[in-house]
């Protein structure tokens, strides 16, 4: 086996999960993630934990989703169960075809995400991580080999995340107190918001293995200005390229896109919500160097910053703070390498990519 | 898809396990599976179930088992509340090497199946089903090709489950208020014992598919003379070939075996229970015409009996009889083809394979 697929798993155990002796652990992923599975597996021998391994299969997931009627959709009081009785879960992503599910109702989909969502609370309140296995489906997804995407997520994954919480701690300590945030980038991206009394969150790959962001919620009503994304946004599976919105209040009035601009538009009128921001990333994760259609390395991007449209995290949202609402939460990202400024209260903190705590910044 | 592992997917779904809407149903099995677990979800989402979705790994349990101290393993409370908040459990097999556990410290997988006890009695009381899929490991287990072994698979598991029922009724009958069976093949096998009290099972696919015996349990004391078991027993993965037990007042005196004598020694000597007979059953399944090293078919198998040493199945003692209790149950097969018969209460039942209700029965 890579022996990088054991350092995966060594991260995935000793560092996001701290598993201990007599936790209950669950197992997910996909059979194309076994070699990483197996390597978990033995850790948590190692280690006198209680595995329990569940994995999925898209295929299998797409053939009840077209079978079945939406209104019979009820919560999982099993899968519930089980996490419920567990201390850790462990996701692994690994698709050998990302369009496995594309073609099921986006409907349907939706209902049966919505289903599940007692089942999401309780895992966010277990010790949980989501990673992902560079499977074929993957790394073509990438548009990259396998072997060259192999590289790309051991990349972004093996990392000593303790001297990158440490560097991203800088930036935690610059946005702690700050009110104002101002972003531009190029002719088409300038954007004020304030986070006064939200909480600034540095995410050393606890829950999401890569990590490397900080994030926190925009104050609801304080959005001003526009913002060119220049990025694609994936919309339920469909590519909105150079979505640009015009925030005025905190709302989007205004808003257009170079490809299909008509999943933007329904997106944005999904509820009331889906019109402001829930969340404002700023990607530090030097290691992803590119965009893979894959939001979980995407948003950490070095040298980008992330909005999202729709609901806010609760643990970003400051006491007193009102919490923006949304069925969706569609991260949005520009690219801040060339001709970009991060303002906090009027002072630069990053130059084209470069923050002021880093060698190389320019007054 | 293969149209008969859609077929066999019905046959677990809704003659096994009889899925109904509302029902939560856990589906595990292995990834080597995945077109049989694809057809039952599939049926899942016609009938307005509620599934989750829970493969395993030989690999990756290996790796966890080698890597474990057994003194640390613990009953696993989340498995356990899983099978706890559902209503079926279809548990389908499949292997692409049925070695994966051979370097296992036969003491360590002992260990481990202890402590999942709790989790089969909760499984027992659901309504499960268990069932192969014809991967290729199974195939070469089997010393078949795979296309010849999903043909024997299929022969075994697509039947007129109604028609076979009532068929072995036939022989429950008979056997239903029936006090002395005899049982003798060739020069080596002549064996009697009584089965007066214990309750006769008919076995048509509901919780083993396929299906195809009665069974009951021998009155404990009861077994008097020997048998030469003429089909390979398979001890911890280990062959005994031509093994030879010889009874009296129910326990086992004397024993020989052609290979592997000493597993045969040491499987008798688990525990006291170990030396006496837990179940006699007679296989009824026609389909099943070979012997490919896989108990779940060869049990069933036409022209055969078998008798386990070992633990005796609650269900199939009456009451005010004693239960043969064992950490071990191993079913062991007598070939009853030529020169052989089983009678009951001093009539011949059944004569070279053919029973006194089917033509060809010779008086």
């Amino acid at each position: 086996m890579d022996s990088r697929v054991r350092e995966h798993a060594e991260v995935i155990v000793d560092h996001s999960t701290s598993v201990e002796a007599g936790d209950d652990v669950v197992v997910s992923g996909s059979p194309e993630a076994e070699d990483l599975v197996v390597a978990v597996m033995e850790l948590l021998g190692e280690r006198g934990a209680n595995p329990h391994v569940s994995m999925g299969s898209d295929r299998a997931m797409r053939a009840f989703l077209r079978a079945a009627d939406p209104e019979e959709f009820e919560p999982p009081a099993h899968t519930e169960a089980l996490f419920e009785a567990s201390d850790v879960l462990i996701s692994i992503r690994a698709a050998s075809n990302v369009n496995e599910r594309s073609d099921v109702d986006p409907e349907v989909n939706a209902a049966h995400s919505a289903t599940r969502k007692a089942v999401r609370d309780v895992a966010m309140d277990r010790r949980w991580v989501g990673t992902q296995y560079p499977a074929s489906g993957n790394a073509q997804k990438a548009e990259m080999s396998t072997e060259a995407y192999e590289e790309f997520v051991f990349d972004a994954v093996l990392k000593d995340w303790e001297a990158q919480r440490a560097h991203q701690e800088q930036l935690v300590e610059v946005l702690a107190d700050a009110d104002g945030v101002r972003i531009r980038s190029g002719e088409a991206t300038d954007v004020r918001l304030s986070i006064a009394g939200n909480v600034v969150r540095n995410d050393y790959a606890e829950h999401n293995l890569p990590g490397g962001e900080v994030f926190t919620a925009p104050v609801v009503d304080s959005v001003e200005g526009e913002v060119l994304f220049d990025k694609p946004v994936i919309v339920q599976g469909r590519e909105v390229l150079d979505a640009r919105l015009v925030f005025e209040g905190g709302e989007v009035v205004e808003h257009d896109a170079g490809k299909n601009g008509e999943v933007l538009t329904s997106l944005l009128e999904t509820d009331e919500g889906a019109r402001r921001l829930g969340e404002l990333g700023i990607g530090m994760n030097r290691d992803i160097d590119r965009f893979t259609y894959n939001m979980l390395f995407d948003e950490k991007m070095g040298d980008t910053v992330h909005m999202a449209i729709g609901m806010a995290y609760e643990d970003t949202v400051g006491e007193g703070n009102e919490r923006n609402d949304s069925a969706v939460h569609t991260d949005m990202i520009v690219d801040m390498s060339e001709d970009s400024t991060i303002e906090v209260d009027g002072e630069v903190v990053q130059r084209d990519g470069t923050f002021r705590f880093e060698d190389g910044f320019e007054e």
